[in-house]
């Protein structure tokens, strides 16, 4: 969604009071302020966690069975939680969305998605079996060869760009990281 | 501070109603629900994001005037905001902390603290001047050479972390992106 779209802050967190929007003390930008009881309300940008799982040649791609972008094709993903780093986030994603074990790799993408508010980091992994368990948020989880990637049919840019990046540094036989703006 | 020592969310804040803590359907996580409109509220880490400042062979150092670590140095950093990058974030926490006017480097560590719930991110960056113009947050910016950099009054230590890889990296003349998590 948007940044544009979200629903605003109405009401404290802290004592339900409705807010005003105004400069703090202190700070430079406009947020939700309680007259009551003062509680400042912060709102940040998000952290989405995923992976590239490899099986052999093959890449895990999962079918969305939930909007947005429902019956289009991912790489396993979804927001970091509170108490797990973004490796243990990642992991977490893979299994619930896919069912495949993995060992974790380095960090390949971090990629900013500045106009929804979230930044979006990909690790490598490798399966460590080729068996697969897709949970609720997918219809169908399948290991794609190069070829065989439904580049049409792709869910977000940040999973599109991580791809193109994982192929083309698997081609010249050498991994980096990418860092990328996703307009 | 410390997850547990966070705050709650008691009050919805789309209409104000106390809120229940309870697994929503299709999560498996407790969140603050609203019993009477139904919003979920989720919570998740933050991003802090910095630079390693250069000029010449000393590294920018600011001296916190605020707490957490108040007298203590710090590489510039803060809370990534809404509406940017997570390197515009870290340009301009650079400019106001220290007044530094910088070009940003590459991605150069990203630290999970989850006992915190954030994830910092920093990049290497080369000062365009040696002049330095500390706002209300600092007490002081200072440039320091590898020797006198004060290990024992660091602030955080995700600082220390990225100030010891910086080090090492620059002694064997080659720098990569360094991952952790921060205990």
């Amino acid at each position: 969604m948007l940044l544009s779209q979200r629903e605003r802050i109405r009401h404290c967190r802290a004592c339900g009071t409705m807010v005003e929007y105004r400069i703090p003390a202190d700070d430079n930008r406009e947020r939700a302020v309680c007259p009551a009881c003062g509680t400042i309300h912060y709102e940040n940008p998000l952290n989405v966690v995923g992976t590239v799982p490899v099986w052999g040649e093959r890449v895990l791609l999962c079918k969305r069975a939930i909007e947005p972008r429902l019956g289009l094709w991912t790489l396993p993903a979804g927001f970091l939680e509170l108490g797990e780093s973004t490796a243990e986030g990642a992991l977490r994603e893979t299994l619930e969305e896919s069912g495949a074990e993995i060992e974790l790799g380095p960090l390949f993408s971090v990629l900013n998605v500045v106009r929804v508010g979230q930044v979006h980091l990909f690790y490598r992994a490798r399966m460590t079996s080729p068996h697969l368990d897709p949970g609720s948020e997918t219809l169908e989880a399948r290991l794609f060869d190069e070829d065989e990637v439904p580049w049409e049919q792709i869910a977000f840019r940040t999973v599109r760009e991580t791809l193109l990046a994982f192929f083309a540094d698997r081609r010249r036989g050498q991994f980096g990281l990418h860092t990328a703006d996703i307009g």
